[in-house]
């Protein structure tokens, strides 16, 4: 295929699987579909719902089931076990824009869970959407075989735990409050446990589901980093040069706060050049699997060089 | 064997299940055998070792240690389980203490996790320890079988999540605002959610990882539920005669709040007549298992009738 016809291919594939993740998480956080049905308090139910609806590209969902689809396994329960993940990217959105951390107005364009509720409603509609992704991901419709779902479990809730995501922000925190430049090394590690970890996982996962054996697994968790690192890369460069209007959250914050990013310890042009050797490298990781990587190629070179 | 032969074997598994649970958290929560260990930041690693270890009665792996144990079931499987959800109910006392939610300055007799660290810290422990949560009950050392991981991973995060705990809260705050006195079955819906659910939990989790067959499983349900709901009315009750001093968090705390509380809707006698006849039924509850629940009885008889 062409370079046109390829990222048409990948663009159409996006966007279906991003309909679909939301169709997905409309109806696992329907009213009448959750655990607890008469006892949910209607308006925490609006947060999360406010919290994980209507955004965002998806890319974590879709990263995971273009990984499982290139291994031959699709249908419903691949797409619970992304909207466990999506659920828990979303959590993190909400805990993180908190005025104890990030003290985020804005988010996707919209003001930030706790600014549209309130902050005892964020903070519970994060627990709520951490909590409900682990019954998701765990329960019998995800995946027929229960050792598959253990092992997804355990599996995310190392992304997301203190080794991953939460250990990542906390890292990221304690960052903003040094006086020192912060090293090259440090914010690499921080960025692959905040961002890196989960964008891992959702390739990971997609792998277990799909059946990969050893070589598949290695390839594509080599891919799962290196797309991550691209990820958070990117995420500086858009942060550095980007305006508020295109990102749907506040530009130009990282430089403000002495915020840890690769942008302030390379310099802008040295993080483009990495940002590109990152895509290449994740793009030639897939080389084992041929014209079937197709769409994961495309998801890297999207992952880099995204203009939001 | 007579009652105080009873209450005897009774306090002294309380107090050696108290034990085990603070050496297994501490080995679980120990820097070297967390998961991502040289990447942890280690002032959130003290902030939830300070949010779990070194206090409370451990009621919760209690109850799911010794139901299974009536079961048959015993060993580092059995703890690991227990930790568990003593980890989900620990998180969720540092997140309920937060300024937003009920702004709490003093829990266990020492300064909460928010006032011994900050903020943001307190959100990030809460958060680390209900992700590890899933992580421990999920892997494999819990129970051979993952089926059983399974089952007890959805079984928890249903406990915690918006029809259990979560929720429970959210009705909870939303219950302060309101200006009418609050009726007999809001407080008993709250409640069961609240602090009821991860109290059943514990008695299911046991039943589940003892093999309990359908008719077992029922009646230790029904006893779950009827301690459950002793232990809340218990706690209504000592919160309005009890001491700051005694209970190690501030006394007299609901009244100044217009907290829903079964002694605000009953009244102080019949709140007593309650939570004796719900202990009374929960130990009715267990006749079909004889002798081997006599530690099981005396729980019930302890949840209604603690000092603190």
């Amino acid at each position: 295929m062409s370079g046109e016809v390829l990222r048409d291919a990948f663009s159409s594939r996006l966007v279906a699987v991003a309909e679909s993740t939301e169709q997905m998480l409309d109806r696992l956080l329907s009213p009448h579909l959750l655990p607890g049905e008469k006892t949910r308090p209607p308006r925490l139910l609006e947060a999360i719902r406010y919290g994980s609806l209507g955004g965002g590209k998806r890319l974590r969902p879709f990263l995971l089931v273009e990984t499982a689809r290139m291994l031959g396994a699709e249908g419903e329960g691949v797409l619970r076990a992304a909207c466990a993940l999506e659920m828990i990217h979303c959590y993190s959105l909400v805990h993180d824009d908190l005025p104890a951390m990030d003290n985020d107005d804005l988010r996707r364009g919209r003001p930030t869970c706790h600014k549209a509720f309130d902050e005892a409603c964020a903070i519970l509609a994060g627990d709520a959407l951490l909590t409900y992704a682990f019954d998701v991901i765990a329960d019998t419709p995800t995946h027929p075989d229960p050792a598959v779902r253990a092992d997804l479990t355990v599996m995310l809730a190392r992304a997301a735990g203190l080794g991953g995501m939460v250990g990542g922000q906390a890292l990221d925190l304690e960052a903003e409050s040094r006086k020192e430049p912060h090293s090259r090394e440090f914010v690499m590690l921080m960025q692959s446990m905040k961002t890196g970890a989960l964008l891992l996982n959702a390739v990971e996962a997609g792998a277990r589901i799909g059946g990969a054996d050893a070589a598949q697994r290695a390839a594509l968790s080599h891919y799962g980093a290196l797309l991550g690192a691209a990820f958070q890369v990117a995420d500086d460069i858009l942060d550095a040069e980007g305006d508020t209007a295109a990102l749907g959250k506040r530009a130009g914050k990282d430089a403000d706060r002495n915020k840890a990013t690769l942008v302030a310890v390379l310099g802008i042009d040295e993080a483009r050049k990495r940002r590109d050797a990152l895509a290449r490298e994740a793009i030639e990781a897939l080389s084992g699997f041929g014209d079937k990587a197709s769409i994961l190629v495309e998801a890297a070179r999207f992952t880099a060089l995204r203009k939001s």
